[in-house]
Formats: C-alpha cells, structure tokens, sequence
C-alpha cells in the first residue's frame, strides 16, 4: 500500500498567545505526508518557490517520503499568516500570498500513479479531479475541501465528490456544504453527494464519523498545553490515511481505528509550532498515545 | 440508596425555529426528579406558587418522587422565558420572574435528611450550604452553578465548594470558575477547590468527566432531530446522580456509566419540549440507547 498526497507546501507566520513563529514549515501536504509515514510510504505533489531551500527539505527527509513530485517553480512559496486567540478553536487569517500555488498544476509522475490511497489535500476541485484522472484505480479517495470552494465552485466540488470514499471536514463545512444544520442531516445529504464515509473534524470537541455503519464519536485528547492548532485537520488526516494503508482494510473497525490514529496524530501536532513536534515524535509515543485514548473513552456496558 | 433533589419548579416559556410552548413545566428540580426516578426514589426540595396546580404536579405522579418538600407560597410560580436560534447551543433569556423562587428558602423534611445522595440545583451557594447543614452524612453531594454566582458570590461558592464531591456545570463555567482557558487547567484548579469530580457538560460536543482516575470523554449522542435542549443538562444530572444512587458505587466505573447514563436521559429530554419526552420514555428505551451509545464510541485496540 502507498499513498498520493497532492496540497500545499508553505511557509506559514503564526502568532498564538504563547509565542510566534515566522516563516516556519506549513502547508496541508506537509503536515499530512510526515503523519501518513509514521504508516506508509507518503508520495507528495506540490510546488514551491525558488525560495524554498534544502532547510525545509530536512523535514522530509530520513522518512518514505518521496518528493519526485514537489515542482519547483520560478517565484515564492505560498505563505500563510494567521492569529489565533485564546480560544484556539478560531482564528483570523491575517494574509495569504498564493505565489507560486496559484499557477499549481498537479503533474502526477509515472511511479506514483498507481497508489493505493489518495488524499486530495484542500485546492480548486477542478485540480482534485485533475488528479484523480493522472491515477489508476486507487482503493481509496480521501479529500478536504473549504468554504471558499463550497460556495465559490459549488458545481465543480458536487463533480469531484462523485469520485470520492472519504471526505473529511469541519462541522461548519459540512452545514454549509449541506444547507443542514442539523449535523446527523447533514451528514445524510453530503454522503447523497458520493463519500461513503464522512469525517467530521471539530478541533476541541473531537470526531464525529458518518459510514455504512452508523456513527462513530471520538474525543479529542484533552491536552494541558496546546501550542498551535495549525495543520491539526491535515495532521489528523495523515493520520487517519496512513493507518488505513497500513491495514489495507476499509471495514468499520479500521475506519475507527484510522480516526483514534488521526487524532492520536493531531493531538501531538498541536503541541509545537510548525511541524516540530511530529518531527520529534516516536512511533512507541504514537502507540502509547492510542492506548490512552482507549481508556479516555472506555466504559462497561450495562 | 435515596436522592434529595433541592432547585426550581418553573414554568418555562420556550421558542426554538421548530415551535413554542408556553408555561410549561420546567425548572431544574423537574427535570432532575424525573430523569433519576428511573433509577432510585428522588426527595424534592422546591418552591411554587398558587397557580401551580394538579395538572403540572401530574408529571411527577405514578413515579418514586416524593413531593412533601415542594413548598407552596403566596404568589406566582418562578417563570422563565428563552429563545433559541438555529444553533440550539446558544440560547437568549427573554425574561426571568423569580416570583416566589425568590424569597425561596430550602426546608428539608425530616423524612429526607438521611438521603444518601443530594443534588444542589442552581441555586444560591449559601442556600446550598443550608441544605448541607440540614442533611446527615450523604454518601454522595452533587451540584450546579451558573455565571450568575461565580461572579456573583465567588466567595460563599468557594465555601459550598468544599462541601461537594461531584461538581457539574458546562464548560464556560468552569473557565470562568477557574480563570484557566484551556480545560485540562480549569479541572485541576477546580478540583483543587474541594469537588473530587468534574463533570464538563459541552451541549452537543458531549461531557468531559475529571476523576481521580484521570479523564474521561463521552460524546452526546447524535441526535437527526433536537427540539428544544431546555432541561438536558438538568435531565444529565437527574440520570447520572440517578444512576450513581441505584448503583451505590462511587468508583470510576460507576460513574463513567452514569455520565453514559446521564447522556442518554438529556438525548430523549431534547427531543420535545417540556418534560414531554421523559414523561411518555420507557426504560427498555433508555437501556437500548445506553447501547448505542456504546457502539458510538467503541473501538479496538490496536
């Protein structure tokens, strides 16, 4: 099993109420391919700029990530600058320079075009598409999407989700994506759209997950000191993509061992800026990490 | 085991987008007996006034709720207003009339005062102590708060605090009860305060429970249609204390059951107004949804 992940590979400024970081490693991509190889080899497709140097690499680097498909182009790396508030759940963007992410073009090269999994990180769904049809036969399509393309490429998003096995996204996509409000409704009608499989990510508040089988709820792991929330949705997506490749299953109880993973992932994430923690993080802290989330939840029964 | 219950009987006057009801019965006491007279015979403590008749004291016949503590006094009963929006989260007070709720001062029967567990309702905290001073050794002091005394009354709060073994109150709560932001902070400064429990109610995001035995996560249960949330987290409370007396365990599975236990009560209370769904709910029901709160959140190990 192998995984495709095609998103963004950015320098990201961030501010929280304990600290900034400035230009540090960032990007949907990034985040998602270091969780993923904690399970399975993790093929990124991304662009860069000139500016993006042999430093960030680093991060890559010493794990089964291939970057045979990381373009570099003529121009800056995007660049993502945000504020987050005590309330870490919200934050306010405070600029996005595009750069050379605007003129993405997703070029799949030949040795990756037969993974198992895909992960069509957050971009145009027209590119997720474009995607999709470089690829053969995957076993298992995972997507993100957002606001800006729920309600600025309504159409294009319905065609891309036709094609999808998993989407995965915040409550407040998924109500607008919907026009439900009621989270068990909207589930209903995203899942109508083609995911078989629907990931709610709620930050604090955890996992709600939507399959053949019913529903499934996760925590998330309650945390003393949480750093910076940012790249935990695409963290806890690594996560939750590579522990399926890893098992090759997609039955009920590999699903719900993928969101424990995916969260078990986050939870590490959000402990330090940028990626540094996951780039410290052993595979024995991961597994101990799980183990505590099954006594965070468990009960007998009656 | 027996439970004594001290809070509001009230008329509740409640729009949500799906409908209104007016002068129903509500109050926390009522919702509170209610739900945990399934599971052990529950003491009353409360105040009405002369327009409080037999057709609303019906809810609490034909079950084990006795009513020689519901005082009757000159003047209106206790009356609140709300409105809620879309998000059933968040809820506007349209207008409270405390009527004789104000001038209420618990008096508790000598035939209650060996109950082995008691709830303190929101009420005042130095009413609170005064039903503590007027019980003999209960097994078991549960209790709720609200804004209102925490920055009302910090000072004789702090003093009930010492008294109570289980504390419940939302998560707003418990940040301003605590001056701590991130939650894990606000349970220890909390239980530092005197409850050995924490109970965290979050609405629709579930209950985080702080123990002795560390943390404990279960979510709410996911419910197609939430009606009216007027009286869950009262109905929580009523199931859990409930479930913990017909029990008479205090140890961590116990009372992780009864948070599942608690959940499961305030899932039917949301599904209409009033007290209208507890009142007609079976206890096959409850034990079947006790189940499914199980296969919500069950996974393996790995």
């Amino acid at each position: 099993m192998s995984i495709l992940v095609v998103g963004s590979v950015a320098y990201d400024t961030v501010e929280t109420p304990f600290g900034k970081a400035e230009r540090v490693l960032g990007g949907s991509a990034s985040f998602f391919s270091v969780a993923a190889s904690f399970f399975a080899p993790v093929s990124l497709v991304g662009v860069v700029g000139r500016d993006f140097g042999e430093a960030q690499l680093q991060a890559f680097h010493g794990r089964d990530i291939n970057l045979a498909g990381l373009e570099r182009m003529d121009g800056e790396t995007f660049h993502w600058q945000g504020r987050y508030s005590y309330d870490l759940n919200a934050r306010e963007t405070v600029c996005t320079e595009l750069n050379v992410f605007e003129f993405f073009e997703p070029k799949i090269p030949a040795q990756y075009r037969r993974s198992s999994h895909v992960f069509l990180g957050n971009i145009d769904p027209v590119l997720q598409r474009k995607v999709l049809e470089q690829v053969e036969r995957p076993r298992v399509v995972a997507c993100d999407t957002m606001n800006f393309w729920i309600t600025g490429k309504p159409e294009e998003l319905r065609k891309t989700l036709e094609r999808v096995d998993i989407l995965l996204i915040n409550d407040a996509e998924a109500r607008q994506l919907s026009g439900e409000w009621n989270i068990v409704k909207a589930a209903r009608a995203i899942r109508a759209m083609g995911p078989r499989t629907l990931v709610l990510k709620k930050g604090e508040h955890g996992v709600l997950m939507f399959s053949d089988h019913g529903s499934f709820a996760a925590p998330a792991y309650p945390l003393e000191d949480v750093f910076d929330p940012t790249g935990a949705g695409d963290t806890f997506a690594g996560g939750f993509v590579g522990y399926l490749a890893s098992t090759g299953g997609e039955g009920e109880d590999a699903l719900r061992r993928a969101v424990i993973m995916g969260s078990t992932l986050a939870s590490f994430c959000v402990e330090a800026f940028s990626l540094d923690r996951l780039l410290r993080l052993r595979r024995s802290e991961v597994d101990d990490r799980f183990r505590l989330f099954k006594r965070l939840t468990h009960f007998e029964a009656i």
